[in-house]
């Protein structure tokens, strides 16, 4: 069932000893709301603790370090950025068919929890959660308030992608004169620009293997086994590569083949602006959204990548 | 003569024939500047030209494309984003003392002109335009708007330098409320992600040749005039990839070596978070601001590099 803010209220003053559930993978957003809403109930005098189905990154120790919360028995459970069920990895088994409040932002939310705050134009789930506090009159303290820019922050590539609502930005100016002692800058530059001298150097060897095709409107990255025992990585660890194909100036499509196993390619689209990669997808069994999708093709290299190039090729005209 | 809001108005009011002035090396807030003043005087019914010591760069053509303006004797001289009349380059001499009007955010600003707007805390010469735009009442056009946002994107680093004022974020939330046909996420993204094959390739093999020094917290990317020419690069080809070497998690302090002549380096500087790298270039002969400064230091690469190390170790003690 979906509810508003007044009853989201009722249901967080009343509720005790929570556990709020953050989606496997955990990204800024899925923490930022977790520990943000963790901070919400405490000021209500209301215990809480934060899990995940995996272990939260390092990175975002500046939020984290308070501690996810004191072992008790759930007597609430609730939900925060996950869309599905499925999201919740090992917690699923335990908490899947029990969820009572879940508080999120996805279009594709699939009202697995007897109430749901469902806010799908929202950037991110901390917008949600910033303005409920607000509409509570909870103070939100200077940690919280960095969970939530943190959530927002990253949900809108900082404020860089057509998601970014004019909430966004007025939020984080309301945050910018009201709380003077956070470093935004400091953690901007932890979300966006910092990464490890392996991670730096593998993006370059993988930049070097782009190539331009239509006239470079598509850009296509292949990395085949052998490429990758040269460079002794792994295909999970070129997650998070895909975007690198949309940074030339006049691509529309881009494309990572990854060689998962001998002539079995995952192929990861991404579109820079208007042309539809999910729908290019599902011609070729793949789907997605309209700006990230994918598929897996079978067979050699050139093959495979020829019939890529023909498929976008169409699908420009 | 520094002014305010009211005495601008007047003057802008009541000139006619302008020229507005933007600095060499012309990035967005200059651009934006210049050509949403244009559009600004072009609703209150004068007519203006904008120029620049340099072309425009191509990617700022959205903004550019309505054209410089007609041809005319100037009777009003303004220059825009403009600290010193020495960054106006060939238009030094024949407007250089003659400048009426300046609006300004830089704390260096040299007073040259008769009337100066100068609004230092701002983020952008562009936030300062809009504001002064809202105060007059002027109708600001889409196109306006799309110069006004690309400054202060731009100087802002897509909101997420220090630089970025909580007014920088109420314009944007204000301009994605109004401008429902403005696509900001396309301009983010020609401002801050593209780049051409040439460009991402060199980053690439720039990258490959970063070390990390003191435990991680100094990186320093040293570039000799025989790599160059193995790259068949310039030393100006690598204008811009100082910040690179403050991509790294741990890193405070970050150097780019450019040998300009042999064993003659410029080395560019460049502060993460709280390091003044200014006062550390002063101690070696450089200057500059407190993120981002520099040197040119004789002697053989091993030689160089172990100094600059040594006084970076000792400035971090």
């Amino acid at each position: 069932m979906f509810i508003g803010y007044s009853e989201t209220e009722t249901f967080l003053r009343n509720c005790k000893d929570a556990v709020i559930i953050t989606h496997q993978s955990p990204d800024g957003d899925c923490i930022g709301a977790g520990f943000g809403l963790k901070d919400i109930l405490a000021e209500l005098g209301i215990r809480s603790r934060v899990i995940c189905s995996d272990a939260f990154p390092s990175r975002y120790g500046f939020l984290t370090d308070i501690g996810a919360g004191e072992e008790f028995e759930p007597q609430t459970v609730i939900a925060v950025d996950i869309a599905d069920v499925k999201l919740m990895g090992r917690y699923e088994k335990i908490y899947g068919d029990k969820v009572q409040l879940c508080i999120d932002h996805h279009e594709s939310n699939r009202d697995y929890a007897e109430k749901t705050l469902l806010r799908e134009k929202a950037t991110a789930a901390c917008e949600i959660i910033y303005d409920l506090a607000k509409y509570m009159g909870v103070n939100i303290t200077q940690h919280c308030a960095m969970c939530l820019y943190t959530g927002i922050a990253t949900d809108s590539g900082c404020f860089r992608y057509d998601c970014t609502t004019p909430r966004a930005h007025e939020i984080a100016a309301e945050m910018k004169r009201s709380y003077k002692n956070i470093n935004f800058a400091k953690i901007n530059r932890y979300m966006f620009e910092v990464k490890s001298l392996g991670r730096m150097k593998l993006e370059a060897k993988v930049s070097e293997l782009m190539e331009e095709h239509l006239g470079g409107k598509l850009a296509v990255i292949a990395v085949t086994q052998d490429m990758m025992k040269e460079l002794g990585i792994t295909p999970d660890e070129l997650e998070g590569f895909a975007p690198l194909t949309i940074q030339l100036e006049n691509t529309e499509v881009g494309i990572l083949m990854r060689e998962r196993e001998p002539n079995v390619f995952k192929c990861s689209f991404r579109s820079a602006d208007e042309v539809n990669v999910s729908t290019i997808c599902q011609t070729i069994g793949g789907g997605g959204h309209a700006k990230a999708a994918g598929c897996t093709v079978e067979g050699k290299l050139e093959d495979v990548k020829k019939m890529l190039i023909d498929t976008v090729r169409k699908a420009l005209c």
